[in-house]
């Protein structure tokens, strides 16, 4: 089958997760980077397409004017990943929701909720798709974990334990050139959260994801530990869920010794789970009562969950890489649904969409003003 | 140099802290257990004694009549180990304390406020030693971590993060005759808390010990998962420091695949450290910008501070047993300097004691008043 | 710069390494697959080319009509990859090496020693690239453990301990249809080399690339423990180094709780350092008297010889596939610098070839002279 | 019961192992430390009596001397300890064998072929119990791994892999005052093994514990890597069995990183199982097929082979000390029924005693053997 034509906005030099996008996009074959606006300065645009291989004509200035270009051609890219800084996500998927072009978006879904507001209106006014790249929920053990809560492995969930700390914002990194804290470190293009907006986003996903529920109340205690930083870069946050399920979530990015470390650790009356980002082929769960079980990717006690979005034998380490092709994979399985006249909400299976992106919002709105009223109860 | 004669109060047959405390006397020598009251039932106490091997004389059908008896003889006991259910400890204690024999206590220090008090009423008023066991701080790798901690490893504190979990109350053992549980989850005789009271203190304890700080104010939310239970046995508690340093601190006795995995995670603006109880000839330290070391009981990177409680060379691994004994042997060394005359504050080196019990009483009191309102902030 | 275009010769259905090098070829975007001969039996061949979305004129019956056509047209294929069971490795690369088409194959170079003979004159004769994927070799910490060995960081190499335990062989499955299983036990297929042709080639592989040092003289013990085996499925062997070092090497098919456990650890008289494929992202350093540290893939301690090969943020893990990639991202750069008049030898860099497949053949010979002598001493 | 009265042979300052044999004799309480004859020098052996609190009656210049004296008194030591350097251990468990002491005697047996079967002959002749302190095979989860083969766990072995590294012996220490190194490589006091004498009999004890197996043949390649040391600090064996099992055997004292590394593997045609004396409260088990178990010490899993020489809750780590304290208490049990008249082959148990210091010996002189003959096959 042919691939997928895909447009790229930002991703340009320097910027991390635009390679990742890329990368993501070629491992599994399904689609062809065939145009860009890879920054938002023309020139230097131009000059990371010619560095990408993108066909001259293709690479273009700014993202309106590519939504237009390719919205005309007979060829133009049937997707495009959005991959800016948080501030430009709206404006950016705008143009290309309203041409019926789908969008494979970073998250966080938006800096502000006026324009998360907005996206959920341009999304649902639109009949393309909306992937919002929480990449962790590719992971295939993460998958397994959903199934195995669901099938009731755990029975009755009562304690839920997240955690997402980094360490590389310890110094104030954004003060000596390092453009990846400069725009996270920044309200004007991050938003309102900084470190639980940029990974807590991530673990509040996570836990959402495999656990099938989402805490209604939360009480959060924010921290700006770097000098002069106004965002939190450190962030403790209680919540509670009602089922009866409490839980806690850890996101810092000042913690030494830590480099990517999202770990999950769920607890219900018959047993209790545990993965790690960092150590991600592997799935430990314990059986009350019995020998704690180390299952692994691919090998005895995994099943179709896992295996099913799987690559190679166990052993053969997966990563963070394939992990994000997943979605990629299942986004283009999704959108030649969709081109075959399927139903939009019907394809999209466990890709995470435009609810996932509000909830991240939600959380952040929840946690930012809880710590305005001293980490007193808020209503998510 | 002879042996100090030692009394138990408690610890007959089924207790499991009574059998540590007697190895824990053993392990270094500088103990003789001679006399015991090891149970409240004086037919069970004698049968207990009988079974330890003590003169029938002087295995006692109750506390007071020890002491009377034990003060009364010439080779009478120097010190005695309290380590009966929480409401006993005060009871039990007081009469040693009255005449001068040392007092080894469990923790924590007392069921109820009024019983804290009270002991440290009694404390204050007797020239005997009061030796808490918070037996975690006895580990080397303990003690290296509180070196490196005030040496600056770490530089400024910013974050602590410290857990207990344990999966033992998962189900509701208390009502199915496990009398560990029983007397843990009765308020009579446990005090206001459950976990918290049980394994929380002693997380509290570490936290404070390793980082020379104690968090002034503290949001708690308790929870109760077990059926029937009045008390609390998963616990959320976010902290707040003078210094400007906050932490969370989760403890849960129904966490199925955890065992008793006490775990101390410390970051500051220079460094980070991690030490878990169930491993526990490892320190992990990252000097920020390096990589993390693993850093052994008497290896390469150990110091005074741990090489000195340590016995045996690396890679033969001490555990909890011997954890203990250092405080066992550390509470001789002061019983000794104090019966040469030395000042008895000035004695008790790195040794818990009042202090620490009234610290412990003051974090479960917190909890429990901040989880009776909504996780308010209270302060300690 | 223009994709390199690729062929590929067996990795039809149920082929587990041809989806590998194809996934591998995809990730740097170097690479596309526009030609095939992807199974022994045309029709078969047809049916993957047609699943894989080959054009159908270039979906080759076999790999010569493949060779022969691709040569004739304009834009045919500059590389191939020879994914085949070993013993058809050296027929289906000289096709393409004497139309100067780059090979790129997988190991071990050939079933038999004649094969491997005429392998070498076929690439001696050729004006192409020949790259034999020693996969392993394109790990970053792998990378780093060459260039620490190199630059002293063990001082005097005195032991190696490699060993490469699986355990999918454990019950006779070449028996029960898998088709994995059928060619590796089939003498035939294989080659003299069981598990040491499978895995101890790679084992093998691994210990000279990072030490830099072949050792001269073996002595191997090789058993066959499933039922009608006929080829190795465990072997032990001892390994004598002109410089003075020792080894054992132990590779396993049956090995129960061992999915694919290469590791490799080195002891000089300076240093030690440990690195497993299951975690590859780390690599366990030891200076003598100081305490081990943990270098993590572009972490703090990571140098150029890993990050030059590492495409992400430390923490984010890359697996085998990237590592797989690698290889093919140093061939496709190897191919452009040859294809701009470089010299064929000078541009390999860190790619294993001829030279690496050859000692590998002369490892499985050895190994075989030696256990067919009672595990004597034999010369490499 | 009262304790048992205890002797010592070795053990005074600066001795690793007296000081580990006392505390293992303590920890269970059933021996009372009484007499001593701690040094070969009589000056030193009164002051290290004196460092220990012993009478000055009982603590004698010389274990001559200590035998005498002790076997006329009437409350004279029923047992005695010999842990001095190896090429004294027959002359002092000889005197005390005739007088019908149970000797428990540090391992090997012996410096010399001639010794051991002196020794051999002396135990004999004796009434006394004499037990070696293999105190590897007291850890709770050996005995458990042991019980689990015992009953079909890992089916029909194949395949045991075991191995004991440690560094301390990196430099050549045994030159710069490193009493521990000294006597280690002096063939004279050590014998005519190094490593394969001090840590490779252990590793060779545990596999034949755990597996109730003994390797008939052997092919052994030692190295001497220290600069100028005359017995091997390096060993690499492989190892043949009757039943058709085959076995690697690696020790070192050269090996950088390790400290104490005894690590058993063993695989059977129905599972695998890992044990690490580094981390000796765990065992890692694998019933093919089925995802890996963690069994833990006292947890889900553990029994009774394993629960019956635990003393503390899951969770709370034993050690070294208490390994070897087990076999302190079970030589106790079997000297109080030897005692009470039974039989003294029948009460041994589980206890290692002339047979395992003799196959250890064996073991040591087939070793040297095979080496001499460029590392030939070897009858035991």
């Amino acid at each position: 089958m042919a691939r997928i034509g895909l447009g790229m906005v930002g991703g340009g030099a320097d910027a991390f997760i635009g390679g990742v996008h890329r990368i993501a996009s070629r491992i599994d074959g399904h689609f062809d980077l065939v145009a860009g606006a890879l920054s938002s300065t023309p020139e230097k645009a131009k000059k990371s397409g010619e560095a990408l291989g993108l066909d001259p004509d293709r690479s273009y200035g700014s993202f309106e004017e590519m939504a237009e270009a390719e919205a005309a051609r007979e060829d133009g890219i049937e997707a495009v990943s959005i991959v800016t800084p948080n501030h430009v996500h709206f404006a950016a998927a705008k143009p290309f929701l309203e041409r019926g072009i789908h969008v494979i978006c970073d998250k966080p879904l938006t800096a502000t909720f006026d324009d998360a507001e907005a996206m959920a209106t341009a999304v649902r006014d639109s009949k393309a798709l909306f992937v919002l790249t929480h990449n962790y929920t590719g992971y295939p053990m993460v998958r397994q974990a959903q199934a195995m809560v669901a099938e009731g492995g755990l029975g009755q969930l009562r304690v839920v334990q997240v955690e997402y700390p980094q360490d590389w914002m310890t110094d104030a990194v954004e003060n000596s050139g390092v453009k990846q804290a400069e725009w996270r470190t920044d309200p004007e293009r991050s938003g309102a959260g900084g470190s639980i907006g940029d990974i807590g986003t991530h673990a509040f996903n996570l836990a959402a994801f495999v656990t099938g529920e989402t805490p209604t109340r939360l009480a959060a205690d924010l921290q700006s530990f770097g000098a002069g930083r106004a965002l939190d870069d450190n962030a403790h946050v209680m919540l509670r869920y009602d089922s009866g399920a409490r839980g806690m979530l850890w996101c810092s990015q000042v913690a030494p010794g830590y480099e990517n470390g999202l770990r999950l650790r769920l607890f219900g009356d018959k047993g209790g789970l545990e993965w790690a980002q960092e150590d991600p082929n592997v799935l430990w769960y314990t059986r009350h009562g019995e020998p704690t079980q180390r299952i692994t990717r691919n090998g005895a006690g995994a099943t179709d969950a896992s295996t099913a979005v799987s690559r190679i034998p166990p052993g053969h380490p997966e990563g963070y890489l394939e992990a994000f092709a997943t979605l990629y994979s299942e986004a283009a399985e999704a959108i030649r649904a969709v081109q075959s006249g399927e139903d939009r909400e019907a394809v999209m299976g466990k890709l995470p969409g435009l609810a996932a992106g509000l909830e991240g919002m939600a959380f952040i709105r929840a946690c930012v003003t809880s710590a305005r009223d001293d980490a007193a109860w808020v209503t998510l």
